[in-house]
């Protein structure tokens, strides 16, 4: 088995656990500001506006987090720069 | 046996972890957002809907980490980037 | 041994996996849901209604994670990708 | 030992495994829903209708998880789609 | 050691791992339903009827889940489908 | 070493862990429903009919899994059916 | 190194890991239930006669746990049903 | 290395862990029955001698599995059965 | 295979585990802080500003974490000084 | 390397591992009580003679699970019992 | 492969997970530093000043341990003691 | 590597890992009794020569299991029984 | 390869490993005593004095636990005291 | 590779392990004692004295387990007692 098949293999593996590890603690983190948006929204509903309004910053942040991993494990799979290494290498 | 028998064990091993363990957290997320957006409404009935429509986004927004796991786990099975690479390789 | 006995041991591995794994989630999620809708009933029986209809989309929200993990599952069982190549490479 | 024996083996396993730990989520979250109906009903024994009522569908929705890993552990021990494979190989 | 042997060890294996396993979970949210139960006895002791027959039902619901790993179980040891095959195969 | 000597070594090994840990959830929910039972007395003194009732009718559901888990262990000790199997094939 | 020696070898390791962990729950939910029964004491004394009747009916079915547990080790021990088979196999 | 060898490493070992792990769960739960017992005499100064009279017959009950592995640690280190059958069998 | 390929295996991975295992404290803290900020809000409506001055400057701050991890990883894919070394040394 | 080292090697790692996870269970167990104690003489100072007394009792009856594992630990180092039948072997 | 190349790899690995496992508990701790501030900025908002000033005196000191790790993972990449040492050694 | 030097590996592997872990829980244990004093103290600033008395008698206590494991380590490293056989019987 | 690679390599790992789960505790112990005296001083405004200066002393205390591991590193990577050893020995 | 530079790989994990693990029990328990005890001195400013001497006399004696591990890693570097022996050994 030649060079560029282990790239291979190893890239998928990496790509499958970046996204999905990566995405454990966003969904959390977003699941729990928002279950803390609802209960800020039934005690103050006069404040909605500018709970709504943090939320969404703070979602977007935290997305990013998950974000990162995405992009990651695109590159891994479409951009990878050691898959010319292994070419020039193995081929 | 050939190299892409072994890209595609590689494959279903990590689609299938990838969307089972990238569905734990968002279905935990989920479950508390929506747990939480129940307690509101008893506490606030008054609020319902902008409780019930930051709810839906909040889940939307959840969901999305649960799809980036699935999109991966379908490029992994019927889109494979190294396939044609292990085609090429050890064809 | 050949390829494809490869394939099926790894497939049936990982199906099962999958729907048994992807299963915890979902199931916990939703039964903090629904806990919390009874709580919420006995708090604010008045809002019966509500809490059941934001009770039942968010369950079918959630449920949709363990069918992205029943789907996958059966689709390693029964329309696997990989045994066709399997087939034409070992075969 | 041929390859029939190791899907066998393969699928004896996974099947134990599959419906031994799809059965712990569902069990938990049903004592869950029901350990919080019958506070519920402690507390507002005037709506014992609408709690066991909704009680018993949230049941029947957490019993479907478990259901889809008691299906698909049935799948491997009486309708495995790869014996049939295994035999027209390994036969 | 020919096959059967092997269906035999794997079978033993599977079966004790399945009910010890498959016996945690509903376990534990028996004694916590009954616990609550006993609770809500306590707050209002003139629900007592509603309560122990909402409780004997949630009971058997999560019994169910004890009794699918339980059956697996004995299909494993007294019942199972793989070794009239290792028989064929090995015999 | 033959046969019949690795069906005993899986046999007592598979017996004892199958008791052991089969006994740790019911032995949990044993005591916390017991816990519990107490507390209702305390609070409730004139329930404790109900309550010692509704404990023991619990607790003997629960001790069904621990001795599901014993059965399975004396099964495998006394009366395991493989081990006439692996006399005829190994014998 | 003959059959007989591994059967002890496994017999020891098993008695030892099934006392000691199927010690751990009862252990722990005998504490639990005694923990609360104080508590229940300091808070009804009246009910004390009541309290401590149910805390020892509760402890000997909590007991009976682990001495499933010893009854196994010490089977395991001193009347190992495989010793024999063993001597007859390997004598 | 004869097999005695095996027989004393293997009981060693094994006393050790007994003795350690079987430890653990009884210190716990004494420690936590303790706790409740000074609490609830903090609580309920008069009933002192209910409580600690339940405390002791508590706390020697749960020593009692402590002892179960002090016992059996001991069997293996001092009167351990299969010796005679090692010095039998490897002698 | 030659050095520089296990660089490149080495390398892909430790780029993977570091964005995908850096980013989940990020995440949670930030879920955290958002979580708190917006409880603060509905507590204390009149501070909303100083408020949310302080929960984007330590959002800043704990993103800072995830952001050395992303560093990390992105010279490991991009700048790797050990990829020189290997083509030195391998080539 | 002949029967009395690997006895030694055995024999240290155990007496090592006895004491020390041993001490884990009984030191947290000491620690709780101990601030339970402190808390119960600042509810009730007036008791503290039965607290302090109560107190000392459950330490030493705690005490003595950490002294069975010295024990052991001791016996292993000091008085093996095995040493000599290594010695006979292996002299 | 000669020496230089297994410390590029060991440098790489730890590399990454020293500072991704070095990153998890400074971002949780400032996570609940910066909620708590938020907490006590909400509860008295006059204390505003010296709030924020403890806070960003604590998140300094907290960052400066994943500074640490940043260090010491930049030392390993970039200016690794042990390379000149593996060049004079293998070169 | 004869004899002698194995003896020495563990015993230094096993004395670091005993006073390491070891100490693990006499200082939470430890942490845990002066965070309730200091409880206490600010409870019931009469009471604080009983409390400090007290809670000197603890801790010295629960240090004496660290003393335990820092004696057994002591032992192995400057006064190890076994390397003397070691010596008799490599030397 | 010769033993001061392997010296290189096991100093590097646990040089690593020593400041990044060394730097654990401290930084989660700093977040909760910061938390803490935030909260403390929202409480008592005009305690602050008092409570930043031993919030003060307790993070030095805290972080001195840091800084043995920063040290302790510094000198497996720059200070070794085995490296000429390993440098006379295999030189 | 010869036998010393066994010991110095062993002693050089043994005393990265040693520290950075034995610091994580101190600092936590250094932490809560510290968070406790801006507690009380919020609660109760006027047992400032007490509790801040309390305090220092706790920390010093949790601090205590963290510099018997640093006395041991130091030992285990700079006195190490094996090192001649496997110096007079493999010398």
């Amino acid at each position: 088995m030649d060079a560029s098949i282990w790239i291979a293999i190893v890239s998928i593996v990496t790509a499958g656990l970046t996204i999905t590890i990566g995405a454990i603690a966003p969904a959390l983190a977003e699941g729990r500001a928002a279950a803390q948006a609802l209960t800020a929204i039934a005690q103050q509903p006069d404040a909605t506006n500018t709970i709504t309004r943090t939320l969404f910053v703070s979602l977007a942040m935290i997305e990013s987090t998950a974000i990162y991993c995405f992009v990651v494990a695109m590159i891994l799979l479409f951009a990878n720069p050691f898959v010319e290494i292994a070419a020039a290498a193995g081929g």
